[in-house]
């Protein structure tokens, strides 16, 4: 009988604790949705502080706002981590327009980050059509050169989770410049990368690689409304000429820095378990979904711990990392800077699609701590949270390596997230706060369960 | 081995069938999200129609403008059907305001749908601040007879599903002016029905029961700013008075229409699947989420399986409710009308919860069709559809009876209802085409389900 009682006590054992694991989520998701920081965080960052292009005031103002508010929690430890940071800066407002016949078509256009300004004066020429890389190089450069490209590939309405369409249209952007001006092209046009049909050019980094400095072309995004137009006025004038000027001009490396707060865990301290958004943003808008959002998740995750009174057995730390958008170079310096220290992550989540409603998680994870993840699942139903599956966890932590360890990424609902995305309509009162506290306890939620019973 | 091989022919038709209805959800969806008609019938309902509130002139080119973009679709059937519906109007802006010291707080109010109005010049009262009907009652007619009653319980934020926080209120709203006449009170003001803090008020049918018309007190909503801040003026002022004045008044019943139209069954023309939603709306937006989505969702249904070239075994149905928001009339009707005719309802579905991101279906059904709803889930998750659950289906087709019937309603991400529900801001622009018409084709795909293998 002894073999049947012990069985008997693991199972109450085991019940008890999923009935302690439910309490916990409980009292997270409360807390979060009456007691919650995170909005009126979010609130000051997007309101008060705006834009926070790296290398710019806003960044400097947001790594200050959010030190200070971490350091108001009550934490263990609240430091700065220095990380250099491209600035690139916008310069005047772009100017693009169309000459037809006596018609002048003025097209809504930004430059992508990173992107060369066209010459002080403008820079006038034909304007070659393309839907893919492929298509622009089939042509050659007997039919592109001195031309501008205009990459006019849609995102694909049909699929249902918008981050697949952004995925097959996103190379026009990031290399179409580089593509292009291998081909003697003089600057580029690319569509926005925006399911909405609308007159809100989309920015995002454009991607030089090697290319010498004095072959870079040129690149903007063109909204979509007016790519549309613009393709109607090349089928009837296939000879018209486009306008084009930018400003935008890049300035060297300069010093900024993550932000990083923590709670040290009470059984496992050198153990760390990476909360993290992305405390940098394009410069259009203000921020609010990509990354404001995850920022300030990321900090009520640890607020929560800290309101609930929950001593987490392993270091929990909330990571709001520098340089996302054009560089990476936040990810990359705290990856090096924690090898050099030897520390060991067994987890990391990052909040980067937005502030919308939780629908779940994304894994970079193997098949054993795959099937803890699936036994945990049960208790995020009563939060509606309901995809737990393999994929992409996040560009900040995509850098780090521990010997083993687990990442994921929020999955926030996707619909709205493309019709914001590096526009000037990410701005705060876009971002509902419910949605935005459920998925910040939908993190600690996630972070509990991987603090209680750590990776396999 | 005959048995054997039977039942592999029966599992490979099986299989086979179950492949064709994958097909088939993924052409209604590919198809509703590139060829949808919804967006562009809701734009032209809100921006170039708007409000619909029943027996209004909105109402009256709603039920215009559904019929005839219903007869463009070719179906087999387009009709109106004849109902009386209660007529209601608001008059002129409210004003309500409260004096104390020398100070003065105006209220950002609306009176609720159905009420009376104050006497011709407004009315000055004390006010009495109640968290509940019960905390009313407690009081008794002693310490309310003249005074105005405050009925100040919010929305309860810890609901993870918004419906179950109104669900939890709204009493206030629709008994509360009863009650408190009951005991003598001149008027009442409730908190409205939002979790958001801001300044717009938020209507909805107020319910006198069979008090008399003499004895009838008018009612009105208060923002939710402006309701924290009354409370905060009652504590330091307990005896500050009210001054609220409102025009608004009833002109009877009139004639208004149910708009229906259907595609003829090709094996069982007498069973209906009926699909739909309401298109009366309440006069402050335009009504774009409450219910005008549910109306275009429900018109995309037969315009998908139009242009699918799909043909249904059932007749299915869309119906276009009058006068869910203040009497139901639309409802009670068509189930009178289908009971004089003899008609068999087997399955009914409506969208009343908001335009947004579909999550699931909430069922009324016994366990039989559950089990067979629950075998459907599946081919469901590419959508991301999650809810298939128990609850309630909708107000119109509640009063649906037949021998046998499955009744659903459309369980729409809940986070944003109660934002816009009933208020100013329940406008074209708060809609997501995408959302949209991914609740549309979550509708048709239940609808095709329900049509290929019926109910049991």
């Amino acid at each position: 009988m002894k073999y049947g009682l012990s069985l008997t006590l693991l199972l109450a054992f085991q019940s008890l604790f999923a009935q302690s694991d439910a309490q916990m989520l409980d009292r997270i998701h409360r807390s979060a949705l009456t007691q919650g920081q995170c909005y009126p965080w979010l609130e000051h960052l997007s309101n008060s502080i705006g834009a926070r292009l790296s290398g710019s005031d806003g960044a400097a103002k947001g790594v200050a706002y959010t030190k200070a508010q971490l350091e108001q929690l009550g934490l263990d430890r609240v430091y700065l981590q220095e990380v250099m940071v491209p600035k690139w800066e916008r310069g005047e407002k772009e100017v693009a327009y169309v000459q037809f016949g006596k018609e002048r078509l003025d097209l809504s256009i930004c430059a992508l980050g990173m992107s060369v300004a066209t010459p002080k004066n403008g820079l006038e020429a034909e304007i070659i059509e393309v839907k893919s890389l492929d298509e622009l190089k089939a042509l050659g450069a007997e039919n592109v050169r001195g031309k501008l490209v205009f990459f006019n590939r849609p995102m694909d309405p049909e699929h249902v989770e918008t981050f697949r369409a952004y995925g097959g249209c996103v190379d026009q952007r990031s290399s179409g410049a580089r593509e292009a001006g291998k081909l003697g092209a003089v600057g580029v046009l690319v569509r926005s990368m925006n399911l909405r049909i609308d007159d809100l050019p989309h920015t995002g980094m454009t991607n030089y690689g090697d290319t010498p400095e004095s072959q870079r072309i040129p690149a903007a995004a063109v909204s979509t409304l007016d790519a549309n137009a613009l393709s109607e006025v090349l089928k009837s004038h296939p000879n018209a000429k486009i306008y084009f000027r930018q400003t935008c001009r890049y300035l060297g490396e300069v010093l900024s820095y993550n932000v990083v707060g923590e709670i040290k865990g009470t059984t496992f301290p050198d153990k760390i378990i990476l909360v993290g958004g992305h405390l940098d943003s394009w410069d259009l808008g203000d921020g609010s979904h990509d990354d404001g959002a995850g920022c300030v998740q990321s900090m009520e995750v640890l607020a929560l711990f800290k309101r609930l009174g929950y001593r987490p057995k392993h270091t929990i730390r909330a990571v709001l990392f520098m340089n996302e958008e054009n560089g990476v170079k936040g990810g990359l310096q705290y990856e090096a800077e924690s090898k050099r220290l030897g520390e060991q992550h067994i987890f990391a989540l990052e909040s980067d699609a937005g502030g919308f409603a939780p629908r779940g998680f994304s894994f970079e994870i193997d098949a054993a701590n795959m099937e803890q993840v699936q036994q945990w699942k049960p208790l995020f139903e009563p939060y509606l949270l309901h995809l737990f599956r393999q994929g992409h966890s996040g560009v900040d932590i995509g850098p780090l390596q521990s010997p083993k360890i687990v990442k994921a990424g929020l999955q926030p609902d996707s619909q709205r997230y493309f019709d914001h995305h590096h526009a000037a309509n990410d701005t705060f009162d876009a971002v509902n706060k419910r949605e935005l506290e459920l998925g910040a306890a939908a993190m600690a939620s996630l972070v509990y369960l991987f603090d209680q019973y750590g990776i396999r």
